[in-house]
């Protein structure tokens, strides 16, 4: 069995690293040589893309911002999961939010508008609120906070969305998994802490099992709704007892890494087993855990001080060290969620030694 | 940093697979390209042994009967882990027994012979007996079995260590490891089930907690005499109260695979922390977990009637399936000792269909 991974990123290089152990072979296909490429049974460039959806059974992708010839290839010959459908709606945030409030599932208040004079009076009229490119943009790229004392400030004419900023409590995900024979399953939602737009740690599972359900439900309705297949994360605005979605990935996610130290069973296995029609589980977080990310630095001469009995590390092995790059993440697991929270806390100060600020 | 691995097979495999997530590449060197090669950062072959060993930080081996010169010039270099004196006992049984008995480490009664009639007489005079070929040997290859009722049949004229048998209980082992700093620690004890000298399935954490107890401070003592690093393994015999060496391992070890599912480190990540001067740290076994071998048969079509909730699979990707072969293994994962005792013995008749003893 041979697996075709678009992509040749982080999301990408964890997946083959964890199912390397299956008896199958991963195929990578990029513009460019990534961490995955490298580890890659066979690495393909873009033009070669018909011998690379050919030559696999099964086709998935590491990230939804993909060359969409590959894309449009492997569904035709019925190889790609998750479905064309769950990308086409990612290009467009418009598109996305729209399919969202139609199939009753919460969104926050938007609008849209192709000119940032406009978008930035939208955002005022919010009150407080969020523009967006339309296209494009992750990690907190392209995106302009907005409230009643932001000057205007000139930016190019572009397809915007803008959001009402939703004064949450906490951003919090879920990652579910959903096979073929719609069989559904979920890894317990985690506490996420983003700063810049930028995922720094999580910690699983959330303390409140109210908000908990509400994120299964959501996960299970939409994933049933975009006859899903694979691992899905969803983000998520947590106020009061509500909540509401920021956007969904249609792949493994950042804030599922903590599955990969003590869980019986990483995201990125559901993954592979649910795209490769095997069977999925429900996965058990033997332990409270959670991530650090590593971003824009390296740990040369740190990895001694990072590892210990309940912490581990997962390097990327990008070529460069880059402001804002995430370059590696740290696992950690612990008696409790505060015990997984403080252990953070210090991690960061040894990861971090200028002050995260200067990192991202 | 860049580890060096002696030998390509299965466990320099799981090593590298285990440890691609830290930053750190591997090199690996062997006559022959087996499954370690296909995925190192490099590979060498034997007559490039220099090249390989000054590349690399630390060299470290993957299996005991490897190729001398390389093992010689890495020690000379001082970047072999653990050293060469290790090795050296395990080149011919009695130099093993002899450095054992010699530091009060229990033993079963043994006497050499070159001259297989001997060998049997004496094997006689023990009752029961075992003749084991001093030089080369494993999987219960070069092993004769003598009790009262066996009849003298011609064999070979090789140098040959007769062991008294133990008439025991149950066999055990225990999978250790031990630093630079000369801190130690161990993974629980596991229940060993072997037939015809090969290992079939292994169930940890032990029951018996007095036995748990006299093989830890056996591998303590072990691993401080021979001045060891990395990770070890070590079988007993389990008679009464009491344990008896059967042999050590001076590598990861294959009672040691049940560490990849459900515990919150593995052996493969202690060896080559360990080695890398990393810290070590207190493995802890989430579950109840033990490992049932695959060996001499492939799983075509049965993947997913294997896995499930508490149950994994590592496939080596061997080129070739052949009879007494390990193939990859089953990891089992459970509530309790009985319950992956009962899992193993399901699995059992999944993977043998035609009956074990027909492919071991």
């Amino acid at each position: 069995m041979i697996l075709g991974i678009i992509g040749s990123g982080q999301l990408g290089y964890m997946m083959i690293n964890t199912m390397r152990k299956y008896p199958m072979e991963f195929y990578v296909i990029d513009k460019n040589k990534g961490p995955a490429g490298y580890i890659a049974d066979k690495f393909f460039y873009l033009n070669d893309y018909k011998n690379f959806v050919d030559s696999c059974d099964y086709v998935t992708f590491e990230f939804e911002q993909v060359d969409e010839t590959v894309l449009k290839y492997a569904e035709e010959k019925n190889k790609l999961r998750p479905n064309i459908k769950t990308v086409d709606l990612k290009k467009d945030r418009l598109l996305e939010k729209d399919f969202l409030r139609r199939n009753n599932l919460p969104v926050a208040e938007y609008k849209i508008s192709d000119s940032y004079k406009e978008a930035f009076e939208i955002a005022k009229s919010f009150g407080k609120g969020v523009i967006k490119s339309r296209h494009g943009g992750y990690d907190g790229k392209n995106q302009y906070f907005i409230d009643e004392g932001s000057r205007y400030i000139e930016e190019g004419n572009i397809p915007y969305v803008i959001e009402k900023f939703i004064d949450y409590d906490y951003e919090a995900s879920i990652i579910a998994v959903r096979n073929e024979n719609k069989n559904f399953e979920f890894f317990d939602p985690s506490f996420n802490y983003n700063k810049n737009g930028i995922l720094i740690y999580n910690i699983a599972p959330l303390k409140d099992y109210n908000i908990n359900n509400k994120m299964i439900d959501i996960a299970k309705k939409l994933m049933d709704k975009l006859k899903y297949i694979g691992v899905m994360g969803i983000e998520f605005y947590v106020v009061n007892d509500s909540v509401i979605i920021n956007e969904y990935s249609p792949r493994v996610h950042n804030t599922g890494h903590h599955t990969l130290l003590g869980s019986s069973v990483s995201q990125f296995e559901e993954h592979v087993r649910s795209v490769m029609n095997l069977n999925i589980i429900k996965p058990v977080l033997f332990k409270p855990s959670g991530i650090l990310n590593i971003i824009g630095t390296d740990i040369n001469g740190k990895v001694n001080e990072i590892i210990d009995d309940k912490t581990d590390i997962y390097w990327y092995h990008k070529s460069e060290t880059i402001r804002k790059r995430k370059m590696g993440h740290i696992n950690i697991y612990g008696d409790s969620y505060d015990d997984v929270s403080e252990r953070i806390n210090k991690l960061i100060n040894t990861v971090y030694e200028n002050g995260l600020n200067n990192y991202i």
